[in-house]
């Protein structure tokens, strides 16, 4: 499990977001309050958009509550639209290519969660990405197979929620096929640098938490409401996507359901 | 703050100590219980012995946790005396050359606690360094400092037991003439290698945790115990010093007590 | 391309060949003589056999020539079977579990050299894996993918000379098939903490240059001479593997020729 | 001995200077061609200005040219001043806080060189540090100590060439009361924000090469001309000084002559 934010909005140091907070994310890399690990030390990433196209990365292994070149970047660096993510390893290695997010042209993406029994379905996984896909996952981590195959989708016309939910629906076949008894759990964000689409699921009724704050000049999408004023945070109903973008913030409701596809 | 263990004994594969208990150090690097902090994961460091007489250091930045070549150094390799350490840094940088333990010549140490206020009394005490272990500082740490002005004293003729309780007494002296504030607390170990003494300390009611398990084949020291048969763990007084050698295990009560010094 | 030794005969101190020698391979990553490139920066890795069936393994991604914990550990530990490589990294990430040597349970591997085209082939390597193997991949490389599928053939009951061979044969059919022009070169180590095999091939005319050493004491297979006494040390044919056993040192040139491949 | 650059100018993504031209500082970084030693793969820093009036800094122990974080930070990234340096490293440890460029409030500092026989001059000159500029030195270098130095005297009111001439003379003198018959050759550069001055000197006939290219949109200071059109790129004397600031470049030749102050 991992703790993430993602935001849309008039364009601000990153420092005021991911490090100022009182429960910011750097915050509970060290003391996550609702996650199944308070720590989350394996590393971590920021991902941010500047004037091109695609996304620059910033990922590390060792946790973000001692990294000072993180802290410099965010004090000096202004983006419209950014991720950052603190990793709780479920089995793979803590390494720079296994930090979130992950970024594919101008595509960026982030999971808190896991695939269970990942390593019986792994293998089908892999089998249905392209080649150039194929080629292009760097880490070992189930969440870049993930957003890898949501892109696949994204490419062949679906919508992001659509591709999403799909994915979804045949990791969840897969893991029915292998007899798998762990849960499927998915909170995640996927951007083209302009919308952000968050989603929030699982099979099981322990989804990870995901919230929501609309400010009047940005929005963010979290893991934990990153300040004691929450009254800003809403929570993010399991089985909904919640899309952010030049319209509006727009919460679909049971966008899938496991229980419906079981 | 930190956790950190010690053994003297028969020769071991380390990781029947440091990894295999139920709670063992680095267990404790993710959940500590009896410490300020519950995280340790700002670096760590192993220091044994084999068949020279120096130690051999294998000290990293990342997490105990994660760290796959620590598994498997400890896998392989026996020692009859090593020290392990699992840091939480209190002012001063994640880099190796902060992780103890620390080693100069036969010597190794390893500490536990805070000096109050080493930003106003850093400088006086470098300066009582000789040429030599000035120079012979890798990082920045006070614990390092400490380390080098006990060995000054040792090499003077001093005991351990006696170097460290006055170096501990310089160092409060010099906190009173800053007026600081803040405690002075120890816990450490040192070595040559032969006889492990270990010291806990404190010029308040608070000084860190700090336990010795005596076993027929091994006598370990430990922040924490390392597994749930407490019977065998002892606490050891707060102004004590615990001699572990060829003759036995010694503790000698109240061999520095700062409200005396005082 | 890279550089590495293998080691087996008395028990020593690993730093008497890892680091010692005029020409060590400390010395190689820094200033390799017979390589494509001088610099050999991107990580290194330990592998040593002592009391377990399974070798340790010590890993980092940083250069071998800065790292002070592989000064200490090859200080302090003996073995009678090791491996250590330096590496140029040809196109995959510079991370640990990149890094040779391999080790899957009592084996262990390393190589230098390269698929050309691999990104051509992977995909139907990876599809031969059994699914064991496929899950036990920890990093991105040709080099381990080439190790399992030579591990598979062993536990089919192929011999390390014969499998390798084998494996190779494979690689290059694939390659034919996918149009690779660029070359197959290879260089590697292969171990099961007892009988060393070590290999030299390529389907042009510029193998890795790759060298045995036999002295009374023990044998080296090395890169590059160690040291400026040459006369030990002799070049392994292309096309040739060596065998270094319980037996003695055995030489099959013509092992694997990939012109009567073709 | 280290190599370097220092930009100043249109704001300019910082890739099109670090990261892309034929002999660019990462390309530097594995194949300096006038330096000492052809490899800088002992860390490296990039120092950038933004919005604030401090700097920012991404500094790492692993070598630039295999640093993807580097690359896309460079990438993403625009800065009207910049520094940026790969290093290797002359006897302190490879670790961030080893790496340059060092920054201290607004103020910024890079070197290339040595200080002959560092270890019987330290002492003296940590002991001219204020109080807060010794509690400032996060790293081990004699650079960190030379640029605290200056800022001291800079901050009682010398302007920098003088700070840095004074320092050097210093530096020089207690050189020649220690006996060390080791050279001291210095190429550095320092910036408010707003103008770099570069220094190159020597005590002896080898001062470590240092160049500008003025441009009509930008000047270049680099210990190597980044490109093979060597028409821009003009040699800094020895002895030199040359400042960048809106008033242009301007060269103050003999700003300091070891042999005169001999």
């Amino acid at each position: 499990m991992c703790r993430f934010l993602a935001y849309r909005g008039e364009p601000v140091f990153m420092d005021s977001v991911v490090c100022a907070p009182r429960h910011s994310l750097i915050q509970q890399s060290l003391h996550a309050e609702e996650a199944k690990v308070a720590t989350n030390g394996d590393g971590f990433g920021l991902g941010w958009y500047g004037e091109r196209a695609e996304p620059g990365l910033y990922r590390e292994l060792r946790p973000a509550w001692s990294d000072e070149n993180l802290l410099s970047l965010c004090r000096l660096v202004r983006s419209p639209v950014f991720f950052a993510h603190v990793r709780a390893a479920t089995g793979t290695a803590t390494m720079r290519a296994n930090c979130h997010p992950f970024a594919y042209g101008k595509w960026m993406f982030m999971h808190n969660g896991q695939i269970g029994g990942y390593g019986q379905v792994r293998r089908r996984l892999e089998a249905m990405l392209p080649d150039t896909m194929y080629d292009a996952r760097a880490g070992t981590t189930d969440s870049e197979i993930v957003f890898l195959l949501i892109l696949m989708r994204i490419e062949q016309g679906e919508a992001p929620v659509e591709a999403t939910a799909n994915v979804l629906r045949a990791v969840k076949n897969f893991m029915q096929s292998a007899g798998v008894t762990e849960p499927l759990r998915f909170a995640a964000a996927l951007t083209d640098g302009d919308t952000i689409t968050a989603f929030r699921a699982a099979c099981d009724e322990r989804p990870p938490t995901l919230y929501v704050c609309e400010r009047p000049d940005a929005t963010i999408i979290a893991s934990e409401p990153l300040d004691s004023d929450r009254s800003c945070w809403r929570e993010i109903p399991k089985g909904a996507a919640v899309t952010v973008g030049p319209q509006g913030v727009h919460v679909e409701e049971l966008f899938w359901s496991v229980a419906e596809a079981a």
